[in-house]
Parts: structure tokens; C-alpha cells; sequence
């Protein structure tokens, strides 16, 4: 940049670094995505092409910014853990903020006609963002139970909901005043008994959301203990190892796969001790 | 939100708010353009077609958030001003910041096939952003003579370097060594002996970048006084006028003009005091 | 500090950097000085002797930092006033708070046996502190005009308050009682009824509050226009002059001076405008 | 305060609001304490007496703070942690970071007369101070390891250097240049060789610093589960219990004590898990 009389603007640019030694989490959410959904006729309560999507395009961010071991979506919004002592951009908060947003906002408009071939997109999406701290693995079990809770009781609202609608003739003012204050077996006897809909056999999908984890592929386990992730170039969905540097330690090979499964209990966890240790 | 035990995670969200009083730069810049551009065979120097299309980002951008009043953008950067007053997100950094972000990268892959029809996107761009608080006008104007100044002095050493490639023949280490200690003069000197290049003749665009700017449109003079600005809904080049709400102050009518002027000197601000007005 | 493998724990210090161009307030408040004033018997509603004390401790504080150009005080707080171009400790906010903090403190309790000889402390009084940016002069100029409002408006409240209690023979709840909702007029007309007082023969010190100020010496013309301010050494009341540095241009006499005006209205601003200069 | 047309400027005032989760260190530093204990003849190498004061003033503060559980001092500075979950002030950064430092400020001046009989201050003393957020137990460890590292160091360094100064004769820059480069092996050596000093008999308040905890009293086992220690109110040396509220757990009786004993190594924080407890 000019090394202007006017550079002295620069001063203003104050730092702004995150914590050391806690994880970061950065959440995205859709901007307006009620009137995006109508606009774009998505399917309710679930549009399967749209969460494929937004899966794919959190997918995408993970192979581009390795520090990046977990994420978490439902409808539209996504979570991104980043492991405690990621120093992606010096750990700056907006650099990392808006990298990760824009170019997740990007891969999501760039995917776009591979889901909805036959729906051109009618104007820009866009989402927010914010990155919050969390110091301990407590907090991090906690805030993905919490998004899988979040997930549960509102695919099952939504899904009784529109089949009030759809299905039972209702109007959506009707479908509310039907859902209020009923209880989540309420809901599963409703859905079974007029609409012969078993809610355990919904799609596990639309059911737990998308968990997108950074698996470490089988090798001799001395490697598991090293934390440091390979830097691999991942685009779609072929990865190319990158050839090692000198003097680094060997990183474990890791994959990238997207779940549908319970993150709330400790299965998921303890079968991945990598995902929260320091 | 699920209102469950897991709600309390909520508590590691902390406030951002700007400081009250401070105009708010935002400056967005291409991550990793150099390779993008090479991917994507931009012309060189300047390619027009790239220039255009993230004016026209931008200018989405202004008609989307009101309180945008000017921006000004060179290469893969751009800047936005937004007024002193603005309580765009209740002024929370991270929500503007990322919403911006969001949207303006949208907007660059949305319409990209608009101005390379024949070159297919690669892969998905993306940009960075960052906010800056600016308390007094002197700054603000120094802000912009700022990167006005550098994109003078990028283009102009690029329009040499590129002739000394393109039509001198030279690599470009030997190019740089050409350039190495040269003033302006002597560039344009270069210039023109070499390449009967006239550098006053270079289109405006890529000697003074674009200055896309929020115009009031003449109006009786009480209503200029007003510094809200109209909320009108703008979809690419066509904006349609709310309608007005009940009570409210009549507000100016506003135009978007992308101009490539000079705005270090007085005249351009002079001519537009409600650009810096409180 | 030790250079010891554990001297990676300096990391998790962020720096805390003010924005440059505002001017700072930084605000002092009394800790429990209720109980404070309780248990030192203090005068009722105004301690002549406390506010002497608390006005002595605000004038070492400036004296000893000479980028405070401006104090109000009332009763248990005071603000002080740094100018806007201050560079004190690289503008690192902790830093200069609680070393202002601090040393205020510390004076209060360095010279309560000069106003307080047959009264000793019982236990150490103490401060709680923020500093606040504010961008211009008009929001500078409001924050004065706030706390002396506020001065006016507790003080007249507080003398009739206490006339009734302590003239009146009412109990503390009466007098409350007696003074719900009633204007300021009527305050006045009450005082003067009933007990014979002419508010506004009250002293300066108790309606107006401490106003003081880094005062310029009459020099010739052309010095008052550089703003850096003498680097003086203060000890009490004497002020000792350094020693010119080199090369540095001549900077302005200055005195401390303790006043009890007004400072809502232009007269006191128009007077010294080197206070609110850039 | 008044509620007038100018109380606006108090949106300038923005939170700041400290990560909850994590533990709180509050440093405090004497401010410019070599001209200080010049000014009042301190003892070289240690001060006995200036040592013990702020030792005094370290057990005020956490007498008054319930929240500080363990302190550490050395020369002019001290170190207090707050517990993980502690909501002092509701984690206001400012407000927290300034009521320490001044209340602290003003214990030290208030009991100087009681360690420093027959010297009178000369001026007011002041500390500045800094809170810096720790994630988890290991940083605190290492923190409080790194400062008696640090206090080791520093006492053995100067030991050395006024001996030679005190007893051998040597003007301090000749004492320096005796030091410059050698191990703490070879200081010891030095010590004892010329001076028939052994290091090791040396006060332990020297060598290891000033170690104030807060120690839970023997009780009944289900008790010391509770975290919340008990709402005492301490001036100097008696301690009187509040009484207990309501449908409160009982809480745990502490008391407070000053030790000068080795931190790094395991055996301090075994014996005393409460501290360190989430």
C-alpha cells in the first residue's frame, strides 16, 4: 500500500487477537433465509437439495482451513470448531471471521446449480457470522448439544407442523394454534395417528442435522498423538496429500465425512479423542 | 433457539458494539487474487471485465445497506463508507462486518458469468474484511486520498511493467530491475518514448479507481437537510422507491453513481457535503 | 521478567489500545462512599473539608499527567479530561486507567490529615474508574454540561433535603416524602419559606462543582497556536519548569487553576480554546 | 444521575464484559518503585518492612474480595487470582481491574505509618495494574511458576550485587560487570566464598516471595464441595462471620494466610484442589 502522507490512516486499524488456549467456534447463519426459501420454493419442512448444499459448502471450508475438526449444521446455519491452538491469520478475529464466512458464502452461491439445476438462483444469498470463545471441553460438548437439541424440537415442530398444512388441510395459523403446548410425545402420537408417520423412521438427516468431522485415517499409533493436521488441498471431493515439508513431524492422514448421527451422548467423542484434545 | 440446559452457552457471546460518533470504513480485499487472476486469465494491467464486475458487487452492496454512502474500490479491494450515524445491527461489529463481507462476495460469483461469459468459474473466491473506526472527516478524507494515491501508484507502475513484458520483451525479473528507483516522471517518461504511450490517456478507471457514490437527486431545500436516507429496494440497475411510512420525515431521493474522479482534491467533496455531514 | 519456559503465559496479555483521534474521559467514583461519609462524620449535604480534599487529589493527578487538560468534580467522582492527540502509555487503556486510578487514590489518602486533622481515616477509601472515547468536541462539551447539570440538580435536592431534617425536624423519610415531584422552582420558594435561604447565595463550590483547569500563561501569540503542553514538574502548589528539550518547539506556560463557574454555557469554552483543539 | 438532555454521552460507554469461563489474573505493579524506595531509604536488597506492607495490603484486598483465592508478591508487585466462575461486578473488566488497584493503592498508603514508623511518605505511591484472562489450570500453574521463577532469579541477582557493593566495595557498575554471564550456580559460589553467605539460609520471604491463600478450615468432608466460600468481613486481623442467609448452601469457613513456600512444584496445589477447582 502507498507509503503516502496519508498513510497514517492506518493507525486506526486496532488488533484485535483472540484468547490463546481456548476454542473458537464460528457460527454462520442465513441472511433472511425465510424469504430466500420462498423465493426458491424449497420443500417443507425439509428441502433435501438445500441442506446438501450447505453441506457441501461447509465440507469445502474444512478442506481449505485444516484447523477446522468439526462442524455442526441445521437448516441454515452452520457451526465451525476450530481446535484450541489454531494460530490460522495469528488467531486476528475479523481476518478469520471473514475469511471463513466469505468463502463459505462463496462455495454456497458456486455450488448452487449443481443442487438446483433447475432453479436459477433469483438474487445473492448471504450470511452472517460470529466467532465465540470457549475455554474447555465442557462448554464445546455442551454448545454442540446444545445445536443438535435446537435441531431435535425444531424438526419435529416443523415436521408435524406441515403435515398439518400439507397434508391435513390446515392453514398455517390453524397448525400453530394445533402445536401449542403440546408436549414432544404429543407430537409423535399426532404425526402417527393422522398421518400413519413413524418419526423415528424420518430421515436421520433432517432428524440429528449434519455433523462433518475431520476423521483420522488408520496408522501406527504413535501418529494419533500429534495433534498438527496434514495440510491437504482438497477441491470437491478428491484430496491430494501435499508432499511433506522437511524436518516437520509426520501428521496423521485425515479425512473429511459427513454424518447424521447423535452428538450429544459421549459415543461420538470418545471414539474421536482427537476432536478436543490440546 | 432451544431454550435447554445447553442454553448457557449462550453466555460466551459477548457484545461487540462500535463506538457511537465514528464514521465506519469497511474494507473488503481478495484473498489470494493473484492466483485467481491467474486462473482466470485476467488481463494485464487492468482487466476491465474484473473491474466492472466487482463494481457492480459493490453497488449491489450500497443498494442493499442505505447507509453506505460511498465506496471506493481499485483492483480486488474495496472500501465502504458508512455514515457517522448509522445504527445499521445496532452497530455490532461482527453482524455488519459479516454481513457485508457476505453479501458483496455473493454478489462477485452471482453475477461473474454476467462479465466472463466465457470463462467459467474454477473455484469459489473469496474476500476478507475488516472495520475501521474513523472519528473526524479530516480522516475520513485522508482515508480515501490514501488509497486514491495508491492506486495511482500501482496502476501506473503496472502500466509500465506491463509494456516492458508484454511489448519490450523483458521477463519480468528483468522488468522489476527496469523500474527499481524510478520516479513517476520518468516512468511516464518511459512510457511514452518506449511505447508512445500518452499515461494521461489511460482510461479513468484505472488511473483513478471507481467512486461509487449515493447522490442526492435535486429536491426542495428542506429536504436535503435530512440526512436519512431513502430506503429503497435496488435489484441491478433498476430501483423501485418504497413506499413512504406513516410519520416519517420525507426523505432525499438518492441515486447510485459509479464515477473514476479524482477525490483528494476539495472539489469532489465541496459538491456532496452531505457525504461527511453528522 | 524471567526469560523461563513458563514466560509463554505473556501471551495470553492482548494489547487494549484506545482509538487514536478521541478524546478520552477518564471517570472516578467513590467506593460505598455512602458508608464512607457515614463513618467520617461528613457534613451534611456538603462537606467543605471532603470536597477540598477530593479537589486536592484531582489537581496532583494533573499535574502529574499533563495530557489532562480539564477535571469536573462533585461530591464523590470526578472526571478528568485528556486530550485528544494524548499518546500516555501508547493510549494502552489499562495502563493509563489504573495509573490514574491509582495515584488519585492514593493523594486522597495522602492528604485527608490536611483537611481532616482531628478525624483519622477508620478504614482506606477507594475508587472505582472508566475511561470513555468520545469523537468531537459537541459530545465533550455535552459530558461536561451532564455531570454539572447533574451537580446542580442533586445539590439543590440535597439542600432542601437536609434543611427539613436537619432545621425541620423531619425525619429522612418525610423529607423525601415532602419533595416527591415537586419542581425545582418550588425547591427554591420552599428554602427560602421556610428556612430563610436564598439558594442561589449558596456557594459556588456546592452549586457548581470543581471545575479545574490547565490554564495558558499570556505569551506572545504564536505559541498558543502549538498545542504539545509543558512537560512542568508539580509538587503542591510550587511548579518547576524543565529544562527545554532540544530541537523541540516552545511550548506554553500553563497553570492549574481550581474555578467553581458554570461550564454549560460558551462563556468558559470560548475563553480557552486550546482545550478542545486538535 | 440527572436525567437531562445530555445524558446520551453515556452511550458512549461501551461493556466489557470479561469471557466468563476462565480465571482472572489481576497484576499490580509498583509505578516507577525505584525512585520510590530511593525516596524512603528502602533496605537493599530486600526491605523488610516494604515487604511486609504490601503483603498487608495483599491480605486487605482479598479479605474484602472474597473471590481472590490465592495472591502472589515480590518486590512492588503482587498477583491475585480470581476464581474461574467468580461474577465480581458481573465480570466488568473495568470495574473489577480499578476497584482492586484502588482499593489496593490505598491500603498500602493507609498502613505505611505502621511498617515505616519514622519515615513519612514523601509522596503518594501509585501501582498501575492489568487483568489478563487464563483458560484452564495449566496456564495458571505456569503463571504462578513463571513469577516465582521470576522472584528466584531476581533475589539471587541482587543479593549477589549488593553484597558486592554493600560489603566488597564495588561501585554498581563494577558489581554488574562481576555478574555479567554468570551461572546461579557460580553466585552461590561467589556468595559464600567471599562473603560466608549461604544462600540457601536466606528468609524464604526473600527467595520464594509472599504466598497469601485462602485455606478452607476443617469441616465436615460433604462441605468443602460447595466452591463458594463464605461472605466474610475482615478488617485487618478479625474476622467476623456474616450471618447466614436463607436457603443458602452452607458455605465453607477459610481463612487467610500468608506463606513463603515453593509454588512450582506439585505439593502446594495438591494439598489444596479447592483453588484450582471449577
Amino acid at each position: 500500500m502507498a507509503n503516502s502522507k496519508y498513510a497514517y490512516v492506518r493507525n486506526f486499524e486496532l488488533p484485535d487477537p483472540l484468547l490463546p488456549g481456548c476454542y473458537l467456534i464460528c457460527r454462520l447463519d442465513g441472511h433472511s433465509f425465510h424469504r430466500f426459501s420462498e423465493e426458491h420454493a424449497f420443500v417443507k419442512p425439509n428441502d433435501e437439495r438445500a441442506l446438501k448444499l450447505i453441506d457441501h459448502a461447509a465440507k469445502d471450508l474444512m478442506s481449505e482451513y485444516k484447523d477446522i475438526i468439526l462442524a455442526f449444521g441445521e437448516s441454515d446455519e452452520f457451526s465451525f470448531l476450530l481446535r484450541k491452538s489454531t494460530n490460522l491469520y495469528n488467531r486476528r478475529q475479523a481476518k478469520i471471521l471473514t475469511t471463513l464466512t466469505s468463502y463459505f458464502t462463496s462455495c454456497y452461491v458456486f455450488h448452487w446449480p449443481q443442487y438446483f439445476p433447475d432453479t436459477p438462483l433469483r438474487y445473492p444469498p448471504s450470511f452472517d457470522g460470529r466467532i465465540v470463545l470457549y475455554p474447555d471441553e465442557r462448554a464445546i460438548r455442551d454448545y454442540f448439544s446444545w445445536r443438535q437439541a435446537d435441531t431435535h424440537i425444531n424438526n419435529l415442530y416443523n415436521t408435524v407442523f406441515w403435515a398439518l398444512v400439507q397434508q391435513g388441510g390446515q392453514t398455517t395459523t390453524e397448525a400453530h394454534a394445533t402445536l401449542r403446548g403440546t408436549f414432544s410425545a404429543q407430537k409423535h402420537e399426532l404425526l402417527f395417528q393422522r398421518f400413519q408417520v413413524n418419526y423415528n423412521e424420518i430421515s436421520a438427516r433432517f432428524k440429528k442435522g449434519s455433523v462433518i468431522v475431520r476423521e483420522l485415517l488408520n496408522e501406527p499409533e504413535d501418529v494419533t498423538a500429534t495433534l498438527e493436521l496434514e495440510p491437504v488441498t482438497t477441491r470437491g471431493e478428491e484430496t491430494i496429500r501435499a508432499p511433506p515439508k522437511r524436518k516437520e513431524k509426520r501428521k496423521p492422514k485425515t479425512t473429511i465425512e459427513i454424518l447424521h448421527c447423535d452428538i450429544i451422548g459421549d459415543e461420538f467423542w470418545q471414539a474421536r479423542p482427537h476432536l478436543l484434545a490440546s
